[in-house]
C-alpha cells in the first residue's frame, strides 16, 4: 500500500493558515463555545458512545480542511484495507487483523489467499471450552485443588490490555479467579506475587507471541522453579499464547493448553486475541469477553462505515493531528473520571506512543511533521488533585476527559453537601472542561486563569464489557488514523531494538562473570564498566 | 522574599549561545559521551546516593553558564531561608518547612518569632506512641479486635507521598495491617475497598488539612454510614490529619486520635509530616518511618550545604531547565528500574507539575520562559515495552533512569540465558541511556537510531527506608531548586481554585435537583445542560 503523501494534499497547508485565526482572541473558546449551535455541531453519538469535541479549538472552516485532509490522504480506505487483510503493516510484510478477532459477521477474510477466520474462530472456541472446564472445576491443579489464581507472565501488550479489562472491569469478576500480572523482570515483582497465590491452586499463563522475550522468559524460569519447589507439576499449571511453531507451541514442553496468537496481530493491539481472550475469560467467564469483543466489533463497524463527519474516532484523530501538528501541543492526557478505567492511560500510553512514535514513512521518508504525541494520565478527581495545576496556569496540553453515567457500584449512597459521590464526581466531570476552556480574570496575576485550554469528553453509559470494547476501539482506531494521516506505519516497532541487542550485550558479559567469577569486564567503555562493577561488587 | 529576575542575570542569556552549538553534530551525544574523563566529570554522590549526568546534553561551558545562573538567582540563599523558616511562599505569606518534619538537629526553627520544632517533636511522639499502642493491641477496634485494616481517606497530597512510601517499602510491612487508599470521590473505589476491609479491625485516617475538601468530606460520609451500619463506633474507628482548629481538630466530634499538620506544610510536600506519618508508621512502624525522615534530612543537608558543582538536587534542577527552557523539551520521565518504585513517578508528577506549572514569577509578572514540564513515567522494564519506541525513534524527552543495586526480595534466584532476574533488569539499565545517547545508522530508514536523546541515571544502594527519604528529597528539592531558577512560587496552587468554583456552582445545581425532583437545569448553558440532564435521565 503506498500511503499518501503531505505535499499531495493541499488541505494541509490550508490547515497551517488557520493556525493564526485560531490565535486570535475572537477565537479564544471562551468565544467559541458561546457561538450559536456550537455543542449540537460539535458533539455526536456513534458506535456506542458519545463524543464532545466543543471545547477543542476548532471551527467549522478548520474541521473542513481536516475532513478534505482525511479524504486526500484515503485513510478511510486504508481502514478499510485493514479490516479486509491487506499488508498494511508494509515494513514487517504483515496484516494488521486485530478487528478480525472481533468479527462475527461470519465472512471470511484473506491473507495470501487463505481464510483466516476459522482459525481466529477455533481458537476463541477453545479459550470458551477451557475457560468453562477450570470454572466447572473439571480442569484442576495437579494436586486435584480447584484454580483460584492466575497469574499472567508476559510484559509490554502482552498483559497492558488486559490489565485495563481487568480493572475497568473487576466488578464483573464473580468467577472465584485471582488475576495476577507478572511483567517486569525485577524479582521483587515475582516476590510480591509468590506471597499472595497457592501454588497448588495457581494457573500461569505465559504470553508471548516469539515466546523469546527475555523477560518473559525469566519470569517463566522463576514460576518453573517455583512450581518444582511446591511440588506441583507444571505441565498441569502451565497455559500459553504464542505463535503456532514457536518455543511456547512445542509438544516437548508439555503444558495444559497452548494457545495460538498470530502474526497480523501486535502485542499493543492484542488484547482482542487469545492475549486478551485466555486471561480475561478466566477472570470474567467468556462470556464477558465475548461482550467485550462485541463492542469492539460495532466500533469497528462505526469507524469503518460512519461518513468524515460522523466518524467518531476519525474526528478524534484528526483533532489529535490539529492540536500536535498545527497549534503546537506536544502531550495528550487522557481523565477517566471513574477509577476502574485507572489501567486506560497506561495502555493507550503504549498503543499510541508505541504505534506512533515513528520519523519516517511507511516508504521510509524522513517525516517532516512531529507524530506521536505523550500520552499520559490519572483518574479524576484525582488528576484535580495531582497536576491540574499546570493544565490551568501552566503548559497547556489537551485532555480526553471520560465519563460513565452509572457507577458499577451501587451499595452505599450517604450524601455529603446534598449530593451522592458519584453526582460529585461529575459535577467536577462537568466543570473541569469549562474552567480549562474560559478561563478567568483576576486583579491578581498569581489567580488569573487564561483559558483556552482544549478538551474532549467521552460518555459511557455504564462499564459494561460492550462500553470497555467500544472504548477500546475507539482508542485504537483513532490511534491508527493518525498514523494513516502522516502515512507512518503504526505496527511496526523497530525502535525497541536498539535497547534489545546493546542488554543482549551485556547480558554475555554477565554470564560470563557468573560463570568464571572474573567481574573485572574489561574492554567495556568506562560508563558500562563502573555500573557493572558496581552492580557486582556487593556480589562477587 | 525578592525573587531575582531572568534579566538581572546574564548567564540566561549566555546560555542561549550554547543552544547552537549543542544541536552541531560534534556536539552529538555519541561524540560528547566519548570524551575524555567524560564520566569522572559528569557524576557523583552526595546526600548518600549516586547521580549520572554523564548522557545530558551539556559540556563543561554549559555547565559552567548554569552554575552561574544558580549564583546569580542566588537559589541556594533562598532554600537556607526556606529551611530556616522565612516565609518564601510569598502569595500565601506561609513559610514552607517541610524540612523542618525531618530535622532531627535539635535546632529552633522560628516562624513568626515562635519555635516550630516542640509541635513537630510532640507530633512525632505522638504517631510514635499511637502506632506502638495499636501493634500491641493495646488500642483496638471497638469490639475488641486488632486493627489489621487501615484506609487512608485523603485525595492528591494527602495521599500520594504515602503511596509512593508505602508501595516502596511494601516489603517491610511486618506490623500486620493492611493499608488502603480511599482518594477519589468515586463510589466505586469506595465499594472496592469495602469489599476487602473487616469493618471491626479497620481503622480509617481521614486526611485534609482544612478538613474540607470535598472529596475527602464525602469519602468521609460514605465510612461513617459504613461503620453505622456495621455497628462499630466510629469514635473508637476514626483518627484524623487535620490543622488545629479545623472542623478535623473538633472535640465535639469525637475521635481515636486528632493527629496535627501545620500551615506551613503543604499537601504536596506532606509526607514527612503526620500526612505521611500516620499511616506509614502504622503500616511499616514508627521506627521505619523515622528512618525514612532521617534519610530525607540527609539529603536536605546536602543540599543545602554542598556546594553548586557538587550538589545534586541543584544540578538536576539546573539540567531540568536546560532541557526545557533551552534545548525546548516539554516533558520529562522518571524511570525506576525498580518495580517497588512504581508510585514515585505519580508522587512527582503531582509534586512537581502542581509546583512549577506556573506563570507568573512570585511577584506577579507574567513569566517569559516556560516554567515546568509534563512529568510521566513507569517502571522499567515495562516502559520499554510500552512508550520507548517514541523515546527512542519519535519525539525526544528527558528520562531519569533509576537503579537500585541490591533488591528486596532474594528468595528466587533461577537463571536465565545465564543472569538472574535483576541482573536482567540492570543489563537494561545500563543499555537503554547508551541506546539513547548514541543511537545507530542504517541502510533501512525505519531502523535508524537518532541517538542524542538526554538521560540521568540515580543509583540507590538499596531501597532502605533512609534511601526512600533521600530520593524524596532529592526530588523536592529538585523541584524547589528550579523554581527558584525562575523565580515562581512553587508552594501555592491557585490553579485548582476555579475548577472547584465552577463544582461547587453544579454542585448545588445538583443538590436542588435532588430536593425538589426537579432536574430541568434550566438557566444553564446547552453543554453544562445536556450533561446534567444526561447523568439524571436513569435517575429521576
Amino acid at each position: 500500500m503506498a500511503s499518501q503523501k503531505r505535499k499531495e494534499v493541499p488541505a494541509w497547508d490550508k490547515l497551517k493558515k488557520f493556525v493564526d485565526l485560531m490565535d486570535r482572541p475572537d477565537h479564544h473558546l471562551f468565544h467559541l463555545i458561546r457561538t450559536e449551535g456550537r455543542f449540537q455541531k460539535f458533539s455526536l453519538e456513534g458506535g456506542g458512545i458519545f463524543y464532545d469535541f466543543s471545547r477543542q479549538r476548532v471551527d467549522p472552516s478548520v474541521m473542513e480542511n481536516l475532513f478534505a485532509l482525511a479524504r486526500g490522504r484515503g485513510i478511510k480506505d486504508r481502514f478499510s484495507a485493514m479490516m479486509r487483510g491487506e499488508k498494511v503493516n508494509a515494513t514487517e510484510n504483515r496484516a494488521a487483523l486485530h478487528t478480525a478477532c472481533r468479527d462475527f459477521s461470519g465472512a471470511s477474510i484473506s491473507v495470501d489467499g487463505a481464510d483466516v477466520m476459522p482459525e481466529i474462530r477455533r481458537v476463541r472456541e477453545e479459550i470458551r471450552e477451557f475457560s468453562g472446564k477450570v470454572h466447572s472445576g473439571e480442569i484442576r491443579g495437579a494436586t486435584g485443588k480447584r484454580f483460584s489464581h492466575a497469574v499472567v507472565v508476559g510484559i509490554g501488550g502482552s498483559y497492558l490490555g488486559s490489565q485495563f479489562v481487568s480493572e475497568a472491569l473487576a466488578a464483573d469478576a464473580d468467577k472465584g479467579i485471582e488475576l495476577h500480572y507478572l511483567a517486569n523482570v525485577d524479582i521483587n515483582d515475582f516476590g510480591r506475587i509468590e506471597g499472595r497465590i497457592d501454588p497448588e491452586a495457581t494457573l500461569w499463563i505465559i504470553i508471548s507471541k516469539s515466546y523469546t522475550t527475555p523477560e518473559t522468559l525469566a519470569n517463566t524460569e522463576q514460576a518453573y522453579s517455583f512450581m518444582r519447589e511446591k511440588g506441583v507439576d507444571p505441565a498441569r499449571h502451565v497455559v500459553t499464547v504464542a505463535a503456532k511453531g514457536s518455543p511456547g507451541d512445542d509438544p516437548s514442553n508439555p503444558v495444559l493448553k497452548a494457545f495460538h496468537m498470530f502474526d497480523f496481530i501486535g502485542g499493543r493491539y492484542s488484547v482482542s486475541s487469545a492475549v486478551g481472550g485466555v486471561p480475561l475469560s478466566l477472570y470474567l467467564g467468556y462470556d464477558r469477553f465475548e461482550r467485550f469483543l462485541k463492542g469492539a466489533e460495532e466500533m469497528d463497524l462505526h469507524t469503518r462505515d460512519a461518513a468524515e463527519e460522523k466518524n467518531l474516532p476519525l474526528i478524534a484523530a484528526l483533532i489529535g493531528i490539529w492540536n500536535n501538528d498545527f497549534l503546537g501541543y506536544p502531550a495528550q492526557s487522557i481523565i477517566p473520571y471513574s477509577t476502574p478505567l485507572n489501567q486506560l492511560a497506561p495502555h493507550i500510553q503504549q498503543l499510541y506512543m508505541e504505534s506512533n512514535g515513528k520519523s519516517v514513512t511507511a516508504e521510509g521518508e524522513r517525516l517532516e511533521a512531529d507524530s506521536g504525541v505523550i500520552i499520559f494520565g490519572e483518574p479524576g478527581t484525582n488528576a484535580q488533585h495531582s497536576f491540574f495545576q499546570l493544565a490551568h496556569q501552566g503548559r497547556p496540553f489537551p485532555i480526553d476527559f471520560i465519563g460513565v453515567l452509572r457507577p458499577q457500584y451501587k451499595g452505599k449512597a450517604a450524601m455529603s453537601k446534598g449530593v451522592t459521590n458519584h453526582q460529585e464526581l461529575w459535577a467536577n466531570l462537568i466543570s473541569q472542561p469549562l474552567a480549562l476552556a474560559q478561563g478567568k480574570a483576576d486583579e491578581n496575576p498569581a489567580k488569573v486563569f487564561g483559558g483556552n485550554r482544549p478538551s474532549s469528553t467521552i460518555v459511557l453509559e455504564d462499564l459494561s464489557p460492550e462500553n470497555v470494547g467500544r472504548l477500546l476501539s475507539f482508542y485504537e482506531a483513532k490511534t491508527v488514523y493518525e498514523a494513516f494521516v502522516w502515512g507512518i506505519n503504526p505496527f511496526d516497532q523497530y525502535g525497541v531494538e536498539l535497547g534489545k541487542i546493546l542488554a543482549g550485550d551485556i547480558r554475555k558479559k554477565m554470564a560470563q562473570a557468573n560463570e568464571t567469577g572474573d567481574a573485572g569486564f574489561e574492554g567495556l567503555d568506562p560508563i558500562r564498566k563502573f555500573y557493572l562493577k558496581r552492580l557486582y561488587a556487593g556480589r562477587l
